[in-house]
């Protein structure tokens, strides 16, 4: 089993490091909130995957790094949201108390608000190259995080108006998790891609692939998994009645279709990039067989 | 006294009914909430500045319904979350329940993250224009509404921490309210204005003075207001202990402060299009003499 990107991880969080949002007087308080949110730790399975997917299109990975922050500023401000009260009501988040533990809920908001309206800044201020390009890739964050997409997934997830069946979870998880995932490989083809549709239609299948890998993976963990390594309340999703791919197949049969997806993953990877993608592979290998 | 510019007005509005977001299944209940808010009537200030502004600059107005349908998607969102139990906790806006009154507390925080969403969305995928005038207007309009901009300036004011005196209250409406009206002219400056420095300073100039006046007024109208032609709580600002113009000042002072950014409003913009620009001269004298 090869490593995950860690250079990579590296990379990402030292420019997360350095980024300072709000420098007016008064403010402090509010950017305190978000870097603490921000740089809570994780694996950065997102802005990675935006890095490596530049990476395997041939650009140097610091083309890119302003989209890859944008990503996963906007990560950490849908799991400020999520875990507010009104929401999944969660107190724990990588081992730490949550923001509006921390800051209290005005602030979680805000904290939360305050991080998506950056992540715009950076991506439209900071992202180099022809505008229309840059143009492009901020379209396609905004869809993939807007009411059709990670939004609407949210609002499935807490109101529970999934469709009914397998189709109906898939189509949640899809929605919630998937989209910005597939936006972390799709705005990338968008900032640095060529015009090789087929090959740009592999890299967007496999990012489809991985998003489905990932949450299955995340539901068998929410059950399998200890409190010490998830770094949040082990057992939410049955808690609050959520449905999962464990609810809904068992144990045993989610691990079959996390194997299935893996392997669907992979080939579609290869296809992309046929020449080999170290760390492409490296992370599909790291979200099939993460513990945490 | 001039009438407001009406015919911009329901230019907006029919703009704006236009508008769907969510059409994938299970999501027509965040749709229905967003456009609850969106369409809960209103003088559309904000829009109605940023078309008059393209008609003073000799284009045409529909050439930034995109960019002026997200600005006012944005304000809708800001004040679904002020709304929020957990920040200024009200019940009543425009003469209806607020959002989350209407439609529970977790969806009307996705209600106004979705509605943030689809503003980046509308701009960076139907304004038309050079993509590098696109992409200055969005840099402006993010930067305007994150951390140092609307954001911030509603987080001084939920957590009080503004700066003490007169420059302090200035300082908490400059970020709040009077960035995403200054940027409801500077993003059609960036769209469709020329590189004459000089008279661009002078519309910015306006636009900033402008959102003083509204700030201004609308402390006045807090205290002075009937809830019926407010359509929200009366009294709202001296009951969460606001610091206000009229706080500072009392009313009687106030009101002449109103009437000293009024002139100064009306002769910066006289500076600025020195053929005249009846439609902003309108907007400049309804903000002034509004009753609600």
């Amino acid at each position: 089993m090869s490593p995950y990107p860690e250079a990579l991880r590296q990379r990402v969080e030292r420019y997360l490091e350095g980024l300072r949002f709000a420098r007016e007087p008064g403010v402090s308080g509010l950017d305190e909130a978000m870097r603490y949110s921000l740089l809570a730790g994780g694996k950065r399975i997102r802005p990675v995957l935006a890095l490596a997917t530049a990476g395997a299109l041939g650009a140097d990975a610091e083309e890119v790094m302003p989209l890859a922050g944008a990503i996963e500023l906007i990560h950490t401000y849908s799991l400020i949201h999520d875990d507010l009260p009104a929401m999944d009501d969660d107190d724990l988040r990588r081992g730490r108390p949550t923001c509006h533990k921390a800051f209290g809920e005005n602030v979680a908001i805000l904290a939360g608000d305050g991080l998506y309206a950056e992540a715009f800044r950076l991506l439209l201020t900071e992202q180099r190259g022809e505008p229309a390009r840059v143009l492009a890739a901020g379209a396609e964050l905004a869809a993939a995080t807007a009411a059709d997409g990670m939004v609407g997934g949210q609002y499935i997830d807490v109101t529970e108006t999934a469709l009914p069946g397998a189709d109906g979870l898939r189509h949640l998880h899809e929605l919630k998790t998937g989209r910005l995932i597939g936006a972390s490989v799709g705005c990338v083809l968008l900032l640095v891609g060529s015009a090789e549709d087929a090959r740009m239609r592999e890299f967007r299948s496999f990012a489809s692939e991985l998003g489905v890998l990932f949450q299955i993976v995340d539901d068998i963990l929410d059950v399998t998994g200890t409190e010490a390594a998830l770094g949040k309340t082990q057992g939410s999703d049955a808690r609050h009645g959520k449905r999962t791919y464990v609810s809904e197949y068992g144990v045993d049969q989610a691990r079959a279709l996390a194997l299935a997806s893996y392997d669907q993953a992979r080939a579609t990877l290869s296809r992309a990039a046929p020449d080999g993608a170290r760390e492409l592979e490296q992370i599909t290998d790291f979200i099939f067989t993460r513990t945490s």
